[in-house]
């Protein structure tokens, strides 16, 4: 028995052909005080000496169905093989993750995998080293000594907020504007009224606008926007709920995507801040 | 048996002195579909119809510490009686929560310790209706036709973000500005870079004056403002790690708040935005 640091004790139960069984309390505070204690039990120390380390890689990838992965994997199974290697792939907010775990004898086989998914994908990979898209983008961002300035409508903020959430985020986010209104696209980012007129604020030539207007009110590398509709109310035949429009206005042009998203208002937000982030990306690994 | 909708089936299990136990699938889909057939079996009509029903009543607080609800509740139940009453607490992002489930014989019991409540909490109970604060703030905006702006920044643009969270937020959300720089709250919302000079970026003077300038620049009804040290880095003696200033201009005054937060980075800028709203309603009820 581990003596408890709060309610619960930990223990170490002995087995005879396998390894010893460790119970470890829940409550990070608890468990965290009772690690060293855990790790330097003999058994455990034994154990864990004993262990093949297990190696765990991580393929991100953005753009293609999950379907289009699950074709690849499969396709290379029958090429070579897959043997060895204990692969998961996940889909969250657009974004692939293949995540393969596997002992070092089968680590040709994994270098076989990633090559064929590094062939297929190319440039849709944003990260094999563990990094998220956030990491991503502020490395790219400070790596260029390169600020960026946001002009929001559906996500209303919720894409500069993002763009702060790492520490240290000041050295490239100077700041933004949540355009919410039409009016607010004028006044904060200088939209032409007309133009927002002519062909509504939901629009390529709005985005734009937007990015261009951020961009160059605060004078930063970069300019951000989305615009869309977020749903529920509000949808028309010509621009259906989910429809949103982001851009990255950059030094020598601006990159334009047009979104059609399923999902909620929250998700249809969520979803248009994570496209933004990946065109940012790409705005910065194209230049 | 009930038909599967999807691979799991329903099961509505007969039991001599009990209600039936009814088994359903966990999917939403599954279960929405299954539930039309699950109710109108005669086991589980017969009890539904035998059942008391059971009311439950939610009182929202914010501003006093959990201890001193804990104490209430004590002190209220030495005084009369919470027989019948069964409470449960939560506490989340500075925000407490009373939930109270009781049957109809206990309403008597019920409404004595909602009047104890009252009387200890007051103007501290922001809502008896199941309301969270998002649709209490919404409610009060659209009851006074009034309209607000943000200027963010360690918040970064999730206050506003959160504004928008609701669908209809057009109608009292004009726009915002993230302000993340010092040099953009004075390009965006006008504060004098030599207040920041002299006072610093994180000061009751330049939240009021955050606030006010989101408010003009808009033309909005209210301006609510940020701006803290979220941490991890940046703290200083004078000015730790979890400092928060926050403000609402409205028509007629500037309200201000301090805040010593605790927690990481994603809890102070969480705590900032609840902060804030709960702030905005008090401008909305004081006026």
């Amino acid at each position: 028995m581990l003596e408890p640091t709060g309610t619960a004790p930990g223990l170490v139960v002995p087995a005879d052909l396998a390894p010893p069984v460790l119970v470890l309390p829940g409550p990070p505070a608890e468990l965290q005080a009772m690690w060293p204690a855990a790790v330097a039990d003999p058994l455990v120390t034994a154990s864990i000496r004993a262990a093949e380390s297990i190696r765990q890689e991580t393929v991100r990838i953005w753009g293609p169905p999950e379907s289009e992965l699950a074709a690849t994997l499969r396709q290379h199974e029958v090429d070579r093989t897959t043997a060895g290697l204990e692969i998961t792939t996940c889909m969250r907010d657009g974004e692939l993750e293949v995540v393969t775990r596997f002992s070092p004898a089968a680590a040709d086989s994994y270098a076989s995998l990633a090559a064929a998914l590094d062939a297929h994908f190319g440039e849709q990979i944003y990260s094999t080293d563990g990094r998220d898209i956030d990491r991503v983008v502020a490395d790219l961002l400070l790596d260029h000594h390169a600020t960026v300035a946001t002009a929001e409508s559906c996500t209303a903020g919720l894409l500069a907020g993002r763009l702060a959430d790492l520490a240290g985020s000041s050295a490239y986010l100077v700041g933004g504007f949540v355009t919410y209104s039409n009016e607010a696209k004028t006044a904060e980012v200088g939209v032409p009224a007309q133009l927002i007129t002519d062909v509504g604020a939901v629009s390529e030539e709005v985005a734009r606008a937007m990015a261009e207007g951020a961009r160059s009110r605060l004078g930063t590398t970069y300019g951000l926007s989305t615009t869309g509709v977020a749903g529920p109310g509000g949808g028309t035949p010509d621009k259906p709920v989910g429809l949103v429009h982001i851009a990255v206005a950059g030094p020598d042009r601006t990159w334009h995507r047009r979104l059609q998203l399923g999902g909620d208002r929250t998700t249809i937000r969520q979803r248009s801040v994570v496209s933004a982030l990946h065109l940012l990306r790409k705005a910065l690994t194209t230049t």
